[in-house]
């Protein structure tokens, strides 16, 4: 058994509607009454493993050392597809082997990957649809109770692990740096998969000023350190908190300014 | 007083743009901090009583006995509708009695039912607008701390309660089992009011392919056990993580693909 | 080092799709994880620090003395604008130093202030597009760790503070009482800004039959007591759960049946 109250992270596409993120809670609450199980975010689109993947990565480091971190985004429910629990630079993470953990497994130290199939920890009868309140929330629980990782199935190695294709940036044809918008937030911010190291690795040190971003046949001259580097309403793009490029526009919204959405590309072109 | 923290549930129309639901929070941090407060939703449509009734009957269970069920969707709060507190099964029930409690009382054991009306447990003045601050969310916290549901008020029996008519499912003159959607989820699922035993009682033991499940001019044929019994995009039936019929659409929407809403007749034909 | 648990509350306009809720949680839960986090709400307006100081007004008395109250409505983030700690009413306070805390300075009894700026208890690298992750998360679980306000920076005085012209009903050359909407809740409800003394002051004491509010070119006659006053979807006003005048429709919308939004003017006629 742990000392202290164990957190528990919950991310996942079902939104808060519908009763599934509380009957997940309840479930935990009912095995392990001391865990505190704080919401990562549970607007993932549906379905949309890829997000799920990025947003995951972005937020677990914030979180002690020993938080369960379970990441419900599950198009395969009911189907083939296997449960996983890894530890991470010792976080742990609950999650359907569809690629989910892909980023989280590249930045950090795989330390422990297992299946989940013990069904002594699951709730009976299992449904075919809401593996979030039959396996993912019980299995949880027991684990934020001090259960072993090697107690819920086999020992997989890293190859065993579904990865998704998500690109990193690159070097294109016409010499500039290519990435893409991986993420537009709630301020309709542009976040990229361009980060530091790769950025200056490519422009070298700063001073920035001479650099152009490019966004389809807009573009964003030099780089800022804050918002407040350019007027209200104006562009600028900046490394921002997630440590990756963002174009943004300081108190409003560059998602609406350069009409631009996930998945388009962001080129970086030295002066 | 109990031993350990009590388990607070909510669930409302409230929303989460305004202050209500973190103010009803703060109220019973006041009197009960201990408590472990959970969401089950705020987002219930206005004042629709009956799709409260439907949430709370699906959530409840998966909560530890002794929770303390907190629903306030109450299109006549101030007015000569009562408060009652219920326990069934175990667990304790706050509603305005509006028949938000008639699935709960329908599927579960009532134990015991009280009118909640001694002021001395109220936050003074009680408003005529907002009870879930002023009589709700104390009334929980003194429940929480251990009080006996006999001190909010007289003893009530069951046909005090008020009851919807929430109907179940029936055999029409065509001879096939007629039920009705009662819930469009997150992922446009179209809930049923269809269970299990109904749908064997009417159609025989398995197996069911050459079943019809009929939707306005749209049928399914037979039902499935998982989402990825069929290929992605395409419908399928089968029965979900409620226990009642579900008709889906694998990976897709099915509100959207049989421009389906709540209240809709969905009938069941034998081969 | 406190004796109990401390409640955090968080306020922003951060929404809910992204990972900075729960970032900022985690980031708490790392210093201080006995610390109950309760969400006032995060759908606050982008930048929208007037709704911002309405909404947190009307929310922290509700909370027990001592809770730690974190604002984050910070359109300046990262530029020339300061971070205070204030303490009001036994009521510690987090906010960019925006006007945020305009109407619980006014209201409440301001018993300390600080700037936040002492880096030791920062998150470094210190962001300069998220401090809420970095600088108010942080400093508010060394608040909730028992940390003295004089620790985060230097004493400043009520007249440093940024305020807002939040303003308040006043007499019409036309002899009216002239206020205006201040919110329109998830009901479809207005609320002004009038409260009751100055309503009483204005009109007399009641009965207030016979008083008239107007609302463009609408008016409602007489104020009522609780909503079931007048028939299901007719408009009414009472002085609701706020203390404040508001413009309701009996199980409706009142935003949508008078077409009304906040900073609209509503002006009362005495008869």
């Amino acid at each position: 058994m742990r000392e202290h109250a164990p957190t528990i992270t919950l991310l996942s596409d079902f939104g808060l509607t519908d009763e599934y993120v509380g009957v997940m809670k309840g479930v935990i609450a009912s095995t392990c009454p001391q865990a505190r199980v704080v919401d990562i975010t549970h607007h993932i689109a549906r379905h949309n493993v890829r997000q799920a993947a990025f947003v995951l990565n972005n937020a677990f480091r914030y979180f002690p050392k020993g938080t369960i971190h379970v990441s419900v985004v599950d198009p395969g429910v009911g189907g083939s597809r296997r449960i996983v629990c890894a530890r991470v630079d010792g976080h742990f993470f609950l999650a359907p082997d569809n690629g989910l953990l892909t980023l989280v497994v590249r930045s950090g130290g795989l330390e422990s990957l297992h299946a989940v199939t013990n069904e002594a920890y699951f709730l009976k009868p299992v449904s075919k649809t809401f593996h979030g309140r039959d396996i993912f929330a019980p299995v949880a629980a027991r684990l934020g109770r001090g259960e072993k990782i090697e107690a819920f199935g086999k020992r997989l190695v890293l190859n065993d692990l579904c990865v998704l294709d998500i690109g990193e940036p690159g070097i294109s044809d016409d010499g500039t740096l290519s990435g893409e918008i991986v993420w537009v937030d709630h301020f309709g911010n542009l976040v990229t998969n361009i980060d530091l190291d790769v950025f200056e690795g490519f422009v070298g040190p700063p001073p920035w000023d001479t650099v152009t971003i490019r966004l389809a046949a807009s573009q964003v001259q030099g780089l800022q350190s804050s918002y407040e580097d350019v007027e209200p309403g104006r562009p600028l793009a900046l490394f921002a908190s997630r440590g990756l490029l963002e174009i943004c526009v300081n108190q409003g919204d560059a998602s609406s300014y350069f009409k631009a959405t996930a998945g388009q590309r962001v080129s970086v072109i030295k002066p």
